[in-house]
């Protein structure tokens, strides 16, 4: 890792087209050096080697007999910057061709392409933020909402690492206590008090099992709330998607059994995001392409937390019952809205015979036409109802990253053998491989235990540029 | 203007989208205290408002308990900045909700969102380019060949500028002899040197034939010259047009006639841009459609300075022989290339009889297949061979803008008009409202003589931000 650090690396790290500006960062040992060589400051004699760290200087980018363009170029010097090595950032005129430029003879003076990633990888690997903040710093920027940004900020800044080191604080005590029992071990003094030991170890557990169920919350906000839309064939569902998104992902027609692929779609309703699945339509059908959409629909039902059931109001009443007894077992625990969809094909005198003739199902239920935007706000609203997110406060830690997760999931898999090794009345040895364990994955997190894959891994998945 | 002026605006000038980072530019009398009013820095008592011009100060944008995002603040005073004004750019991580969220607060703080350009008309309201240099900023932006970069630059830095401030230098001259003359009129003495003032009036006339007619070139080079791919249908012109652009933009079908709709794409070829111009075929036909496309194919032709012929080598030669008739008056003036395509369609003994029978065409030709990357390359070097633009020289003035052409041809006709007076001793108020007039439309040019009109034309154009 030491060897990668030796490079200079530069990449634009501005948003990839045209812009009014755009600006391209060097950093590593030479990169004040390179970038020097293709300097001509506006004031001659101030170049950049003699400049203060966190100054402006106006110049331009040459070449020989070429002028790339009127540039501005920021000074950082090692540690004081983002990566922690030397940086310069060079803010240039936005074209796609002086950016495609500078970078060619950044790196014909001696710069390599930059990796995605790389940037955030060196702060990383140079001490300026731990694994879980670099993570952050992907998540910060892919953030599309108040909620997804807020939780990326906080973890950036360093919420979800203070929460780590103080549980790792807890668990070193812990193992503290331990190695002073090993140590007396031989005397056959219980030097570490067992009730102590069960106290500290419960309160671990609790930390780390609110982490853990923090990922609930932190997914759904991350990914989206996932809402099922079902109901029959040509009930609407995808002209109400639509009208929910928008926009025309899906495609509308007449003809039955349009939709066949699963659609996923998001839309963000007060800063929340739900994550649509749009699924082929209930129906008894001789077509396999169907029959394997209509299991699918199923399938996706499991993973939805709102499921919206679209009727169309002209169905009969028998076969609307007829599908609530298949449908609505399938529904345990998720929220359910009927959307009974069509009323404008239907006089008022009509429709109100036939509210008056629907079957009682238990749900929230609106009546609407897919075509009206005020019907189209009062689902929303249903949906925003049914979200019921618990409020996240500023300075809530919650967890949105699943290698988080996952890791958080062993570590407390790992403080469980612990507590049921101390009611077992375990010797120390035996609980201290445990508690060892619990770090590990801890410190998988925060990235002190790491290796080239899991790094690898994570940075391959950022920008070019960042 | 100066209305204008009095307020502080801002704008996203990195390029749409998600990026690493973005930057936020704010210009205006209280673009300082707005952007302070929202950030908050790492060293505490370092406020905006007390740092020094041209230092880069690192810190978070707040509002009340929000937190928007760690950010690295840019300050330029007045008038050492790009608008002129005083300046802040905002660096900030670079997700779409940020950028939004930043813009929000600051416009929430008394801000107003900047218009198309508007940063660019500030600079050159408060006299930091004229108007030839803005116009060449939106054209550095957009220039995407190393031909169009090398001409917007040299205008942006003053190069066409100089050159009109050399012409306007030799004209307030010849207004000063003239207007001698006038003093002394009444004593019937001709006081300038009619000789002298035909030299200068000839000087100035040849100064602006020569950038009128660099405009052959400029636009060339800015736009691209034009190449027209014809032939009858079904002979492989789409997808030659197809390998050139190396991407699928016109539709490739087997059907005769597919191609209805003129299409226009360009390429670089070793920095020169060529703009083609892919036409529906040539063909006897019934269908009104496709009479139009002719009838387009023959109307482009005009336009066109380079005209690739595709011909099917499995025609029939006395086809092609009656469409060599047809088409090769319609090119006099041009650079035929005739391409006959499909050479894999024939084994080498048929190619070689084929060839023996091709009637007798004057113009570059080569045999391909469009199938062929070598043979693709063939034809890249002929179209560079016939495109033989003069060598443009680093310090070249080239005039590129329709705008300036347009004055300048106003400009031209009145210098003309002021040496046929001196041939026809018109006296010196004649001659001084045609030097007026000339010198009137050159002012146009840089931006002494403009209206709202003109402006709002030339920075509507621009992106935002910028």
């Amino acid at each position: 890792m030491a060897m990668t650090n030796q490079d200079t690396i530069c990449a634009v790290s501005t948003a990839p087209g045209t812009g009014g500006i755009a600006v391209i960062r060097v950093s590593g040992p030479q990169a004040i050096e390179i970038s020097d060589s293709l300097f001509t400051p506006v004031s001659a004699g101030k170049d950049l080697l003699s400049r203060k760290a966190y100054t402006l200087a106006l110049g331009s980018i040459r070449k020989g007999n070429e002028t790339v363009d009127d540039v501005l170029v920021s000074l950082f010097r090692a540690p004081h910057s983002f990566t922690g090595e030397d940086t310069v950032e060079i803010t240039c005129h936005g074209s796609v061709y002086i950016q495609q430029r500078i970078l060619q003879l950044l790196i014909g003076a001696g710069c390599r392409a930059a990796l995605p990633g790389e940037f955030t990888q060196r702060a990383f690997l140079n001490g300026k933020m731990d694994l879980s903040q670099a993570e952050a710093v992907a998540d910060l920027i892919a953030s599309t909402s108040a909620g997804t940004h807020r939780l990326a900020l906080s973890q950036m800044r360093g919420g979800f690492s203070n929460e780590l080191a103080h549980l790792r604080g807890q668990l070193l005590d812990f193992t503290s206590l331990i190695e002073l029992e090993l140590d007396f071990s031989e005397e056959d003094v219980e030097f570490a008090d067992r009730s102590n030991l069960k106290q500290l170890a419960t309160g671990i557990e609790r930390l780390i099992r609110r982490l853990t169920e923090s990922f609930r919350v932190g997914n759904a906000i991350k990914n989206g709330i996932p809402v099922a839309i079902i109901g029959e064939t040509n009930a609407g569902k995808s002209t109400l998607l639509n009208q929910l998104l928008h926009e025309e992902k899906a495609i509308v027609s007449d003809i039955h059994g349009t939709t066949r692929d699963v659609i996923e779609d998001t839309i963000t309703l007060s800063g929340v995001l739900f994550r649509f699945i749009d699924t082929a339509g209930i129906r008894e059908t001789a077509d396999t392409i169907e029959s394997l959409g209509i299991e699918r629909t199923f399938r996706k039902l499991e993973q939805a937390a709102i499921v919206l059931w679209v009727i169309d109001l002209g169905t009969p009443v028998p076969q609307i019952e007829a599908l609530a007894a298949e449908l609505m077992p399938r529904t345990v625990g998720k929220k359910v809205i009927l959307a009974f969809n069509k009323t404008d094909k239907l006089t008022p005198a009509e429709l109100t015979e036939k509210l008056s003739l629907l079957p009682d199902i238990t749900a929230d239920r609106l009546y609407l036409s897919a075509k009206s935007p005020a019907d189209i706000e009062r689902l929303e609203a249903l949906l925003l109802q049914a979200a019921h997110l618990p409020e996240v406060g500023q300075n809530d830690v919650i967890v949105t990253n699943i290698r988080h997760y996952e890791a958080l999931t062993q570590a407390h898999a790992a403080i469980l053998r612990v507590i049921d090794g101390l009611e077992q009345n375990l010797s120390g040895d035996f609980l201290s491989q445990d508690i060892r364990e619990c770090m590990h994955y801890l410190g998988e997190i925060t990235g002190q235990i790491s290796n080239d894959e899991i790094l690898g891994n994570i940075f391959g998945k950022f920008c070019i540029g960042k």
